[in-house]
């Protein structure tokens, strides 16, 4: 078979679109369990690989609904666990505010309780609001990463303290357990010292499916190490290839192959049955869209303040990259100097899509763009960020990933039943034991 | 109505008796999520208001199988919420190893995803195995106290910073939240420091249930402060009638009644239809116990090390009550000097319940010891440890229930839809905002 699209639904209960909950018909809460599970059940008839949801750990009510009132992640992918069958379910959690022995554990239940579907998008915290819930000053970028490169071998070590076949449960000896397939991690290192086992088995997938975003250096860096998945901010299809070749080509050197990780852009696509009917949408969207939020939320993806700039002058070309959110800031900065954007431009960008790609057509201009993408290699499939649900993605999955589909691009049907089935991703042995 | 008994069920996959697994047609695993519905659906045909999970921070490959590998309680009640409706979902998550901040929110998480059926087992945590685990060794029983002290009131102020209200989502305004309804909560302590609001808005009951088990003085003084529920460990009805009003007298004090806490001791009913099946059974589970693994029960339960103890001697009068798990150690050792009991008994009733009450006999036998402490005030209800599921389980249901209902002690069905309910609880203003 042909190389194969992976494709991924971004879970807002609000809509990826910073005021999809006021679209005619849209869900409008991303605190209501039947909302999630509608998803899950849209996400499992376009065959999806991923479901995904990102996280902060501060709330602000003046910026997106679905993250000023939402679910944690943990919890709400194993609620989804519970009622869906085959579609992985990725959840973003911190590196920078939790024990890796607590995030290695839920991980690992959540990979029992899917049997085999989960996956952890492993992130570093900056931000004064977050780092105030955990009475600390947030560390800056480069020393964040640091700490992750750590945590997430931690991580790792810990999920491969029990061999495979560990659990006996011999009914003759009594015996339940074969000890000699435990292992103590013990880890001592320079931020952490975990001994480790875990009280959790080695789970379905053998690692749960690890997920990362970053793209500076050090980013970059952890993500060709010792991620399965990458998420990808891209405006731009040449920009979108070499951020791609940058991160593949950074996987010899940790004895990795292409095909080991698959690249991500986030993409909004607005889907009409007539162009007209996609612009139309578009507009009743941006329409409600309210600049004070969406200001919020270009604060939060350039990491400055821009309130005081005048919405309608150009983003100048000398405008300063900010040290945060980078994958962000650069992509828009870089789409602004390209497009010579006002800084209300910027806050529309950022009100739409949080700064992630939007493509807008009929259901074949849509999969024209994604085939263009993909066969040209500026990524392995899409992270779809729909932007209101259900309707934008059920329009998703009933009139584009069927063209897909024809075309031989995606899968017509699961042919595994756990995430790494569906990435094309081996089970990996135990490292502890000699894997 | 008459006052009514409280059920909950102490869950453990492969049984709380430490060879439960090895019964007939018992469950064998505790990270199969098949297991745990099933558990669910008998949990609400018996209409008890509380399915409950302990916890702890190490495995133990050599103990209970249930403790060695497991599911992690806020994922596996995560999961239960989306398959169950009625029963309450408790889990154990410890003050000393986790952050406020994270605990709080994947409570309030859960009590959305349940529509208010969400319990937090507030803990400390002691013992190295788990300390090693978090680069620390473990504080000692009053400092641990301290802590959990300062660290419910920080969780309490989070599910209190959202006022009822405050989430409204107007289609024409766009305002999604009433800003003036969310307050952080400024936490500036001895141990955390912590700002809020939470990414979550006001549960559904308002704040989940707090359930506690300390019977220390320290232990009883949180709990008599904070908990809506609390856990006991008795081997004797005069015991648990003077623990009973330690608890209930100190709750003036905090300016509660009594009926805003209900105690509910450990209880393991082996039920037969007649009293020789019973025993059969009893007997059944007991030719399968494991001294060994018995004895790393026992030594975990008095938090010393028993192995080098000859098996047949008695337990002597002048042993010492250890500090740490102190409700288990003093209802053990009681109760061995009660009985004149040997090392032997002692490591059989690890084995048997944990070192909880096992009662056993036909289902009238039952309901009559049920029955005679409840209303003698030796408890509110019980927390059932069936001795393997689900048969153990389902015939409590079947067997014993019915008779508690026939004879006006326990709700044929429920009345409300969440625990709080079930627990006759109003549900709490929040007290960021008058309440």
């Amino acid at each position: 078979m042909s190389r194969q699209m992976h494709l991924g639904v971004f879970v807002l209960g609000t809509g990826n679109h910073i005021a999809g909950w006021r679209f005619p018909g849209a869900t409008q809460s991303f605190e209501d369990i039947a909302v999630i599970q509608q998803i899950g059940r849209i996400a499992e008839q376009g065959k999806f690989d991923l479901l995904f949801l990102g996280d902060n750990l501060a709330t602000d009510p003046g910026m997106h609904p679905s993250f000023a009132a939402k679910f944690e992640p943990l919890t709400m992918l194993s609620a989804l666990a519970a009622t869906t069958t085959h579609v992985g379910l990725g959840g973003t959690a911190s590196t920078s505010y939790t024990e890796p022995f607590n995030l290695a554990r839920q991980f690992a239940s959540l990979d029992h309780l899917s049997h085999g579907r989960a996956a952890w998008n492993a992130v570093t915290t900056s931000g004064d609001k977050a780092a105030a819930n955990f009475g600390r000053s947030h560390a800056g970028h480069d020393a964040r990463y640091e700490v992750a490169e750590e945590f997430v071998d931690v991580v790792r070590g810990l999920w491969d303290c029990w061999d495979d076949g560990a659990v006996i449960r011999d009914h003759a000896t009594g015996r339940y357990i074969d000890a000699s397939k435990l292992k103590p991690l013990n880890h001592v290192g320079r931020f952490f010292q975990v001994k480790g086992p875990l009280p959790t088995s080695r789970t379905p997938q053998g690692n749960p499916v690890i997920i990362q975003a970053g793209s500076s250096e050090p980013g970059l860096q952890l993500a060709a190490r010792t991620a399965d998945v990458v998420f990808t901010v891209v405006q731009d299809k040449a920009e979108a290839q070499a951020g791609y070749q940058a991160l593949k080509s950074r996987l010899p050197a940790f004895g990795r192959t292409a095909d080991e990780v698959a690249v991500l852009p986030g993409c909004m696509p607005i889907v009409g049955r007539t162009r007209e009917e996609a612009l139309a949408k578009l507009d009743t969207l941006m329409s409600f869209v309210d600049v004070e939020n969406s200001r919020v939320m270009l604060n939060s993806r350039l990491g400055i303040d821009v309130s005081g700039f005048p919405l309608d002058a150009r983003v100048p070309e000398d405008f300063p990259l900010p040290d945060t959110s980078h994958g962000f800031a650069k992509a828009m900065l870089a789409k602004a100097w390209r497009e010579k954007l006002t800084w209300r431009d910027m806050v529309n960008l950022a009100g739409a899509a949080r700064g992630h790609w939007v493509i807008l057509g009929t259901p074949e201009e849509i999969a024209d763009i994604l085939q263009d993408w993909f066969e040209d290699y500026a990524c392995d499939g899409f992270n779809i960020l729909p932007a209101y649900f259900p309707g934008a993605f059920q329009d998703f999955v009933d009139l584009v990933v069927p063209i897909l589909q024809d075309r031989g691009l995606f899968r017509r049907d699961y042919t595994g039943t756990t995430l790494r089935e569906h990435l094309g991703l081996a089970r990996p042995p135990s490292r502890l034991f000699g894997g």
